[in-house]
């Protein structure tokens, strides 16, 4: 008899979406990608085209796919407004869920998907931080926690895209969360990672500069933006993001121990081949972070699947996902407001003169 | 109604035998892996355990395996010495061939797999020289296409295998044809396509040292070589092979042209990471071909997979197969012999004091 | 008739002062080394071991140099703590000075010295920024005068020392001025270099930790330290500064534009050397500033000499040298406070409640 | 009373001689530039408005600068054709010297200084291999003979220069001695300094193309070669030359042991600059030998200095500067002629009917 597998439903097909649905369908021998949904025309059709004859159905509804026969989990890959809702109703369906992160943009509504789940401790319920499934991260954090460079204290981050003339990003923002929730997210969950749960953060300010775009300033953000977070234990995470690299897309990360330091990414390399011609010697590089993380995104894909198989705990804790969204907020606020953010020991905002 | 999958089977199940079986049975969507064979029963062992849980057929008998109802196709992944004898027989039952490198380590047995194939056109065969599907390897040749590096002119490439202490590759030599025919084949390969057919073999050269492992000297094998091919349009490739790396698995290229020059793995990497310390900064390498090429292997499973569905042609022509053994057993025999070879035009071998 | 040559005698001998006076010595070839001064007895008899047998004349006080016959400049190379005293005595006396950074540890104290030049603009007085006599430094600077990367916008940049066990640097905070006066003061100033004088800062903001050092805190210095410099005009500078590296010395600077990115040593080098062994690739890197900088020191004692010889501006401006510690002083307060710090266009700080 | 200087004059002042004599003008504080000679009139004018002011005597005739009171030593810097002549000539006046490489074209050329020497063993008579004076090469060299990689077998080895489209290098094919002797005398060099006296050459081969200037084919010459270098006691190297790179100078070495790998210049680098653009991330190299071996080039004299002053043997032996041109010698006639040379254990060319 076959061994069992996990029936996926993948929900939104825009450009994340169409690349969670072609991972479950095609690189995950433990799943099998049974349903799509996409309140969008264009994308179903897509999906009529490259997923269906091979059996998949495609739904306008999301609750309709949610009530496809025989599902068992959904990979909620939509606009980042809806994630937590539509996590909340998988829950309540007794769905497991890989939701994309953010889990949402306010600690509050990230909040009720932990709360969600907490009613249903039989679900597997995962953002999908893909940075954790990287094999390079993951290399540097078995080596953190080997002991390779003491203690982790400082760790500097930047999650940078290339510059994107069409200013797709522009009206992107209004809904986004603001640049340090979308792009920061990442690099504040790896200071969360590496630095472990006993860091609890104490401060956060952050400042911005609209290099590019002025135009990003309608919706409080910026296109360029450096925040430091500081932490009760004596460890700092300084973080960079931007919308405008002109080589590819830059994610680096430095993690600096007590003896010794390891780097992740710091020049990135599209593959192996250098170029020598009369500019001198080059390289390619990622154009985004698709090109750079999609062997995580499998790996993510793979292992929450084994998790629900398995009846596993996810890797990544969810809230640690809420904690990530407050830190972001916090940071977007303090580079649009000018001032700096503090915190009590529980996670709570503290006025300085409290202090 | 589903699309149609292809049905394979793979022989042999030592190191690259599982890797195979794995990579299409787990990589490949649009193949089924469903018979595997091997004359050893450990390895039978394993493929009980590890592949007839999900269907596939396990067979002692290479032929067995043949006869497996529905199968379409047979990947060659067994000892080199039976490589051509497999080949021809699946051939002969009218099945599609994927042959790993080398066909045989003679002219005369790698021709015979061209002749089978010859006999059957409506079958695809083809010999898997697995760095023409590594991305690295391709992005190369595409630049190299376009006229950026001008015409190629001087190509070095080496195949260095990290240190087995275990001794291994001295009892394997007695069958591998040589260092030349067993590493360097690749780096032929390479030659052979980067300069293309045009490109005829002129003379070949080499010399070989045994810098530790002397007991290769009774398979007349070197544990060190390089040669050099000199081709009869103007072009030159100098090779390299290693059983001693200290390091990892160091697998380079540069393709040397009359504008501009390509380097592909100058400097090995196993991932993004590097860590510093008082030993200085320092990057992991991968330490075999598979960790360096596993991806290429997945890549080729899949393209053969779609020129067998979509019949479309190889992207490897066999017959090229054919001269890179013919250049790595004359440069095997030159570094034994201790002479230079000369080639006319036509690739046969003549005498100095004919020319 | 031979050339005029300068005649220079250094003040200090310790560490910096024997690498200055050995400079002048044997790599400047338009300047004399006449004089050399230290009120520290062994440093004096290396003076007279090294120095004397060449014709050097030796002081113990720092007056009696200056009134060494025919000596035309002072590199003031002594303790921070007399820099600005020294500098000044000699512009009183006429002599044109070569001054290490910073002039002081305070603002005011630095600002003495733009005051004492300003008496005598026949005089060039030169605070020794050593990064802007650097090849890479200039090439990147050229590059960016150019337009090559647009608009610099952020500029991050770090001095990071290796890890000295034997602690000296905990003595050394009481007259130090800081971490972000004593090492970021470097950054600072390639803030101030590659933005332009019309960049004004706009605040600053600080965080340390003592992973290492905890005795630091006695002094009110940090072991690792983050800070963020906005500028008026949409730029930002962030800094980070370390005592624990483990490598070596890690002096990085990237100056991101609006069209291209440059980095200056993202990984540093000693030599051209790469080792491949069991631990992987690596090679070494230069253990401190003088390691990484010296062809940089040797540059700026040649041109300086040029500067008074040939009478042209000195290369780096006297004023933005007071304008680097006014930034890094109140980045060590903001650090030590935890404060934001804010400034208006005049360059004077202000009350938040003003803003 | 001030120590004693070296006296030294400068034979040629073409490109290279240029760059000896400021050189040794400014950078050598123990030595004294007191005279230079070229047949050349501009070379003469250039040295009048250059170097006479400083009190340089400027001599038409070679045996009028060797007669230059208080003369020393001479460092040879003219055309290859006159180095031996003029090296031989400065013995017999009982200076020292300091000759460019190669000694000659010609084995017998260059034992003719060999044997000058054996005659005034009291003088210090060396040739000039720049790279045994380079940093990396010489930490390569310590690492390798400390035994951190363990019996050191393979060599690779190239000297690659920038395609210079003056074509200035096909007129100066005549006079050079071939590639082999020109350039890769320095590879040959290293290959005898890496594995020592011990090292017995037993045979040589070659291959060349004139990829982009056929007119080489005139003076036997080729612009791009290869050869290898197979040594009795079990060793090889293998070596590259070309005049046509792209991209700069290419001096690369790497040095294969039984225990690990050093390379030298793997990867050229101008500096520590990295650009960052749409075509990806590039930095530059040096274009010329010189701006590669500049700092090595200082060394060199300045330990040559040394070596007479303080009476110290000079750290590269005559004898190998002989054996270095017969093997750079026997492989340009391997590749012009197309046949293997081989070597009895004395250094004697024998036929392979011999063997």
């Amino acid at each position: 008899m076959a061994p069992r597998k996990l029936h996926v439903g993948v929900a939104g097909l825009g450009r994340m979406g169409k690349r969670h649905a072609l991972n479950f369908h095609q690189n995950v021998p433990r799943a099998v990608l049974v349903a799509v949904t996409s309140p969008d025309a264009a994308e179903r059709e897509w999906a009529a085209e490259n997923l269906a004859p091979d059996g998949v159905a495609v739904y306008e509804s999301y609750s309709d796919m949610i009530a496809h026969v025989g599902l068992d989990a959904v990979c909620v890959a939509s606009a980042t407004a809806v994630h937590a809702e539509q996590t909340n109703a998988a829950i309540a369906a007794g769905k497991h869920v890989l939701c994309e992160k953010p889990l949402g943009t306010t600690v509050e509504i990230s909040q009720s998907v932990v709360d969600a789940a907490a009613t249903r401790p039989d679900l597997k319920v995962m953002c999908g931080f893909s940075r954790r499934f990287d094999a390079s991260y993951r290399d540097a954090y078995e080596k953190t926690k080997s002991g390779l460079i003491g203690r982790p204290s400082v760790l500097r981050s930047q999650t940078c895209d290339v510059l994107d003339p069409s200013g797709f990003f522009v009206a992107y923002a209004q809904f986004s969360g603001g640049i340090f929730v979308d792009c920061s997210i990442h690099d504040i969950d790896l200071a969360l990672w590496f630095f472990g749960q006993e860091s609890k953060v104490r401060s956060v300010h952050a400042v911005g500069i609209t290099a590019v775009e002025p135009d990003l300033r309608q919706y409080d953000d910026r296109d360029n933006a450096v925040g430091i977070v500081e932490f009760y234990d004596g460890r700092i995470a300084y973080l960079y993001a931007s919308r405008m690299m002109a080589a590819g897309q830059e994610d680096t990360t430095e993690i600096i121990g007590t003896k010794g330091k390891l780097s992740v990414n710091l020049i990135p390399v599209e593959n192996h081949v250098r170029i020598y011609g009369q500019e001198g010697i080059r390289h390619e590089l990622p154009q985004n972070y698709w090109g750079r993380f999609q062997a995580a995104f499998t790996r993510e894909a793979i292992e929450f699947t084994e998790c629900v198989l398995d009846d596993k705990p996810v890797p990544v804790e969810l809230e640690s996902a809420v904690t990530a969204v407050r830190i972001g907020a916090a940071l977007q606020r303090s580079m649009i407001m000018g001032n700096k953010i503090h915190f009590d020991e529980g996670g709570n905002e503290v006025n300085r003169a409290q202090l």
